[in-house]
């Protein structure tokens, strides 16, 4: 059931209704606008986004109002601080998220069991969900040690799902990261126990771990919300989904979008919103987090389609053009390239606006993460 | 890392102190009294319990205080409540289980995973632990309902370890109740996947199903004490440790007792002071109600091992033998029988008198369970 690596190929999602209620919040119920002073470069969508009550989604019929090349240019534009160093900042963050990582595992005895357990939540990655959960929680005026238990609950998530998704009965993957998937290394029992354990501690980690400033009732938010991404209606709904739908050429735009939103944007939601909810953030901000995370998990997997279709091998570092050999469905096969490019715009420009009412220095961190997974090249 | 069923082969423990520090409130530090009006029949032991700071683990020497067969007799003695049926309340309260189980995972879409995690929850079983939930909730004042998710999650853990531990890289099991096994019936990959629905489940229905009238301090500290018994310091340990000392004919007392305190005696320990803690019971009761359960758990292994030995195969049910064939490490291969039968004799009484403090109505359910399992016959 892996959620998709960030830095790897993978899979992200546009937005579709999903059984929980909850997602009956990704409406989009006015025009965008941006008008804060910091967005100096602002995402001017020459159309404004159409009302669609109940879905938010991608669609080849022409019911979604068109973003035309130039607006979505402007969108995935490279960030308009000059003064904000995105890249830095993730490093930043992500070493200490690492840091923390490495504590939250002791190499005690049973040693195979932690040992396995360290071997993949310590095996890099840019810890995304982590560092947007930091962010998430700074933007709405919390101190990112609030989230940092939670930041590293969503990794050991991630982690579990990764090592479960390798697994010969699943993906069947000999590498992860260059190196021996957990399987190969540790076999699969000890493979399977230390996702189990992941699952778990991560759990446990907000539980146990999170300060006693943040009030409790936000912590049991919290731990619903990350339950219900890893869950039957989360990564392992997508998951299953994908398995039954592996070598069907009938694959809908429809089941695309429930794969992905599943396996990528659910987990991406939980570490935004956990972020915030621990922040201090009110309910309405919570919801926008939540419509951000939705969109930019969208976003990632609609660039990812269309790199594979524009750039060489060289330049993705991976196999290019590998969706079109296996006829695997991807938004530009179902939308067309240009239909792929205007929706990729439209939902970077939707993910933004909802950073529209906070504070633009520390909605920074998300803004300019929304731009870096629209403009990425590989 | 299948926990023990109690109703099959399955395992317990005597107790050992595990690397988590809570164990060391595992200390029995004075002598057997059992005072309760309602306890006609009191446990008698004819030598006071030894003090053991550090440690309480059976022993092959004469450093553990030996109990005579008669105080074994009598601590095995049938349930002195002719008025309390602990059969009919044990059917009642697992009823209740059931339909809260049966609720708490919709047939909803996609179908599979759905079915499959449905499958083997509601597969039936005596719900141990639930009801060992409920009933330390309902012994330190709480309302039932207020435990309820949590005899849930407990079960859906348990559940979970099953489905796992059944697997072909584990143990390699075709059936499980009479019924072909999850990845007999759905498949590996699905097989795990429920696994981990379940898993994730089980903390999500805690954090969104408690009854809001529970302080969410309390659900927090639950939650920590539910993951605590799941992962490297739980389940997944004792299991890691069984699979490596499966046929190791030098397994020593500390291997046994530490794979099967893991393995079946934490998570009957979370179920029960999880129970505790969200009926709101203090620190002090919650950790009367930790070492009751811990001995219990070790108490159901002792006595499984010496029925191994004793009966036969018409009479367990299952072939008997079985362990003495295989060579297998047992209390009675390790403490002879009638050390084992001491051994077992002293938990049962250890265990009862932890709940003297408590209303002896209220706490008859917990004393009646502690005989219940000394005094099984198969």
């Amino acid at each position: 059931m892996a959620s998709s690596s960030f830095s790897a190929a993978a899979s992200a999602a546009t937005a579709t209704i999903s059984s929980s209620h909850r997602h009956q919040s990704l409406l989009l119920t006015k025009p965008f606008t941006h008008n804060s002073v910091l967005f100096k470069q602002p995402i001017t969508l020459t159309t404004a986004p159409s009302l669609r009550p109940l879905k938010l989604r991608a669609s080849s019929s022409s019911s979604v109002a068109p973003l035309d090349k130039t607006a979505a240019a402007v969108a995935a534009a490279p960030p308009p601080f000059p003064d904000f160093d995105f890249n830095a900042y993730m490093l930043t963050k992500a070493a200490l998220v690492n840091a923390a990582l490495d504590q939250s595992i002791p190499l005690a005895r049973p040693l195979k069991i932690h040992e396995a357990m360290r071997y993949s939540l310590l095996a890099g990655g840019k810890r995304v969900r982590p560092v947007l959960c930091l962010a998430a929680c700074e933007m709405v005026g919390g101190d990112q040690s609030l989230a940092l238990p939670m930041a590293c609950a969503t990794e050991m998530v991630h982690t579990m799902s990764l090592i479960h998704d390798d697994l010969p009965c699943m993906d069947d993957d000999d590498l992860r990261r260059g190196l021996p998937t957990s399987h190969k290394k540790y076999g699969e029992d000890t493979a399977i126990l230390a996702g189990d354990a992941l699952l778990s501690l991560s759990f446990e980690h907000v539980a146990a771990r999170t300060p006693s400033t943040v009030s409790p009732d936000r912590v049991v938010r919290a731990i619903a919300e990350l339950g219900s991404a890893v869950g039957s209606a989360g990564l392992v709904a997508g998951q299953i989904v994908d398995i039954a739908s592996e070598g069907d050429v009938d694959v809908t735009l429809e089941d695309l979008e429930y794969i992905h939103i599943h396996k990528t944007a659910r987990l991406l939601e939980a570490a935004v919103v956990c972020g915030a909810i621990l922040g201090g953030a009110d309910d309405e901000s919570v919801e926008k987090v939540r419509r951000y995370a939705l969109r930019v998990g969208l976003l990632f997997q609609v660039v990812d389609d269309i790199l594979d279709v524009t750039r060489s091998s060289e330049e993705l570092g991976k196999t290019a053009g590998k969706d079109l050999a296996s006829d695997k469905a991807t938004y530009p096969k179902l939308l067309g390239l240009d239909g792929a490019r205007r929706f990729a715009g439209e939902l970077v420009g939707q993910a933004c606006e909802e950073l529209a009412g906070f504070d633009p220095v520390k909605a920074a961190p998300l803004y300019h993460f929304a731009n870096y997974i629209a403009t990425r090249q590989n």
